[in-house]
């Protein structure tokens, strides 16, 4: 089940580095790509930092609609989330032709794409010379959501009996590892 | 044994997420601080996008010395990359007090931390506003080594039988996930 996490926690969603789906709409298109290069810039208000290359076509629809997602996948998906990250959506339905479906989120400005376990809704933050220079776009994150089977109360908890849902790291080449156990102090 | 990194593979030390050490030094003062906030910017030449807060001694450093090394942690070195994580370092030798040690690398501008199983020396690319705005520091990979027992050829093996050398992830409060298993396409 979704659950709402509270804004001040959602830079925990993506703390330990997992590699993430960037999903962005505007004008009736929408597109979905993957991304290692994501991480947190901020606590309260929440903010993400993501590399978007220039040659995306998620790019553009950030820039047309000022909003992003950005959703977690699991080992589950790793297909898909190699698929979706080698191949351009320009002039074509990404979701539909990758069999993946957006999550109904009124909520929520960017398509959130179902079957994955974290989903953070940003809107961007413009900086035209370092997403020209840097391919660095920064966004607010403005709701945030997990699958309370495996993060609530603030904190990851992946079941060993359930590695299909823990996190993608991305090494290179569609090459992934999941996220390991728990090292305490 | 240490081993150099060709530098357009560099990005594979961070691609799947670790949680990092920063390390810096200027005018015979040195510090090293923990960061989860830290990822690949560019392939070649290699960039690097780290989030250094205002009130850590560490930025100081960076910001005189125009350099910083990332040393990536291992699980045997949790418990130090908490406490370097949770203490600054203003007025007093953090290596010294947490016993860590700097490696002998002498085309290295900043200090590597021993014990890690990779190192990425790197020159800060100014940006002055957004340093100030968001505490996002941009610097180019100048020089990457790796542990032969972890990583070469460009690639991450972690062996099952030596836990103690995988790479950390923060979640929060002290508390990691090792990277776990590869996962296929």
């Amino acid at each position: 089940m979704r659950q709402p996490v509270d804004l001040p926690k959602a830079y925990r969603l993506l703390n330990h580095g997992p590699t993430v789906l960037v999903s962005a709409r505007h004008g009736g298109l929408r597109n979905v790509m993957a991304a290692a290069w994501a991480m947190p810039l901020d606590f309260d208000p929440p903010k993400v930092a993501v590399v978007l290359d220039k040659a995306t076509y998620t790019r553009e629809l950030v820039e047309q609609s000022n909003h992003f997602a950005l959703s977690v996948p699991c080992q589950a998906q790793v297909r898909v989330v190699h698929a979706v990250g080698s191949h351009s959506g320009r002039g074509i339905d990404k979701f539909a032709d990758y069999g993946l479906q957006a999550l109904e989120e009124p909520t929520a400005q960017s398509p959130l794409v179902a079957g994955c376990v974290a989903w953070l809704d940003c809107v961007r933050i413009p900086q035209p010379e370092q997403e020209a220079r840097f391919d660095l776009f920064l966004g607010e994150v403005t709701g945030a959501w997990a699958l309370a089977s495996v993060f609530t109360a603030g904190h990851w908890h992946f079941d060993p009996a359930q590695p299909e849902l823990r996190t993608l790291h991305h090494i290179a080449g569609g090459h992934f590892f999941a996220i390991g156990e728990p090292v305490g102090e």
